[in-house]
């Protein structure tokens, strides 16, 4: 490390951008952003601004220039732009190899399979023959699933009947757009955890946390997951090799199934702060942004335990169209111990991440009442 | 509170101003940043920097015009200053009138004296002879400090015999600064509080802490003291009644000394979020800094109680002279659970606060313990 203050530079301006970069200026460092928009949740929380997007190589080209190392904040960002930054020479972190072998989760799925890890059985899909062949070996309903730029269930269609799988491709795009098929896990509980891995392969397990999906947007968080110590356990090995597999620098978040009989599944990788990790921020000694930044700069990481016996997070989630009312906010801030987290987003729309609130305390249950409560106050 | 994101102003762009803004800029709030100096700790968190002196009346009429509300982040800019924008119209919180009741510490010992708040004896100086009176009335030693534009340490002197009077006046700037006189209190510990007050006259009390200085600089902050219960409470009472008396909306920071037989007396105020007052950060369910927002903003105040055990706070002082180093910090990142934050100052000086480390655990001396080591193995 050199004694000037360093600059992290992130690629995209949204919410998990301005997190890491509010941790990462609690150390003393700045912060870079480079979105397409001007003013995005990230740049209102510093003057290093860049405009532009990630598909045009000079404005990466001229961000990259006022940072020392890279990282960003969501896996579309095409691995060949990091790869191209790293060419000349420039730290970034996660790399284009690990973001390459997460981004197509067609690709993800074969890259854990192969390394022996628990997923759901899946196939490629390149044709409606292949989907209708999957409907057959993994029966009805199954899930189709675009490989790449999904996020909040937008790349995903369950198929219920053989008539459903036209239909189904053309609603995520086919032909334009990859897929691939999954079979569908009855699962009792989602849960998720987060693995923060340094550049020295170091990791740090956070605990594990049970999460609720409502329209395929996460909803609530509750940690730690109300599962016995042998779940616990499992779920964490498999999240730790799964971070060792994709070779992630930073946080990876790992979403996983608790299925029938027990079994633990990964259902999905990001090479990034998650929305399962917000909780952190308050309810660990290291917070996730915390750990990222720390990771990627080639710093020590930090404790991730959780420094309160529970937590609960609620992401507040718009319910309308139209620019975002915060009229609510001060009568929603009267109720007790909640700790609030608005974006700055000036748009609402339903089911947008604008915001969450987190409750810690030392009863889960009671954490995750109070938040909703909150949440209920608003209609922002 | 209208709809449109709100935009704080804050007066001043150091650590504590920078803290205030990541606190506002959770709440969705944007910030704007006047100071002096370009590229201050707080420009460093926001895109709006303003650029100039408070004493420049067209700098801060600029400023303010891109406010919906205007705080401070010290005591020194001039109750005038903030008696102009308010007679414009603007929201100022804290008020002229409760600044002028806190930044000339003379005024201040008179305002608490006059509601029979407990503070040691005090006199004015005008002249070396009204001094020399207080010597006699006092006893040696005794301490002589500067009414206005003091901190850590640096307006005070302790006058140990008559022929130190004339020395210490002249090392404190008279006849051009004005000064006053105090009797030296034998504490046996130094105690500190903060009491949040909103718009409404609501107010919120912190717990009480200890807090060591060095050199008159704050060196560290344990919460919550290791006092008896009868003594929290009269500090509690007499730091409520304090920032009801001066009137201000915000953060009242309130040092108080223990003296002789367990009594409790106001050392200084401080209208403003408060060194003594960061271990709330991590380790309480609102920051002071949340509720110095929420407060000027006019919002309900959040939970000020301790979300932990204990917690302590260390200031991260400059030890030398030059260029900030950071060499140390990743060593220093791989000790434990402490919590640091890093003011993004350029520049080390002598006594100068470049950061902070907390931690908070179940006991307070382990917390200091691990908050201490971080501090010496940093040589900023």
């Amino acid at each position: 490390m050199h004694s000037p203050p360093l600059t992290l530079g992130i690629l995209g301006g949204g919410q998990l951008a301005r997190m890491t970069a509010q941790a990462a200026q609690r150390l003393g460092v700045r912060v870079a952003i480079l979105d397409a928009a001007p003013g995005s949740p990230a740049a209102q929380v510093t003057p290093l601004e860049f405009v532009g997007r990630w598909q045009d190589a000079g404005a990466v080209r001229r961000f990259a220039a006022a940072c020392d190392v890279v990282t960003l904040e969501n896996e579309f960002i095409d691995a060949e732009v990091l790869a191209a930054l790293e060419a000349e020479g420039k730290p970034v972190h996660p790399g284009a190899a690990a973001v390459a072998r997460i981004q197509d989760k067609l690709v993800q799925k074969q890259v854990l399979a192969r390394a022996q890890l628990a997923v759901a059985p899946f196939a490629p899909v390149a044709a409606a023959a292949d989907a209708l062949a999957c409907g057959r070996e993994f029966g009805y309903p199954f899930l189709l699933k675009a490989r790449r730029d999904a996020y909040d269930g937008n790349g995903n269609r369950t198929v219920r009947a053989p008539e459903e799988v036209g239909p189904a491709m053309e609603a995520l795009g086919y032909p334009a757009r990859a897929l691939y098929a999954e079979r569908h896990v009855p699962f009792r509980a989602e849960l998720a955890t987060l693995v923060a891995r340094g550049r020295d392969g170091d990791t740090r397990s956070y605990p594990l946390v049970e999460s609720r999906q409502e329209r395929h947007i996460c909803k609530w968080v509750l940690a730690p997951a109300r599962v016995d110590g042998r779940i616990r356990a499992l779920a964490g090995e498999l999240a730790r090799a799964a971070a060792e597999t994709v070779g992630a620098v930073g946080i990876v978040g790992v979403e996983l199934f608790l299925g029938p009989e027990d079994a633990v599944l990964i259902n999905e990788l990001a090479p990034r702060p998650h929305n399962t990790g917000h909780y952190s921020i308050e309810a660990c000694a290291t917070s996730q942004f915390e750990n990222h930044v720390r990771a990627v700069l080639g710093w020590p990481l930090g404790d991730p335990d959780l420094i309160v016996p529970a937590a609960a997070m609620v992401n507040l989630l718009g319910r309308r169209e139209g620019p975002a009312r915060l009229d609510d906010l001060p009568a929603a801030l009267g109720r007790g111990r909640a700790k609030l987290h608005l974006y700055g987003k000036a748009e609402s729309r339903v089911g947008r991440k604008l915001g969450h609130v987190t409750v810690v305390g030392d009863d889960a249950d009671a954490c995750l009442r109070e938040a909703l409560a909150v949440d209920a106050a608003l209609t922002l």
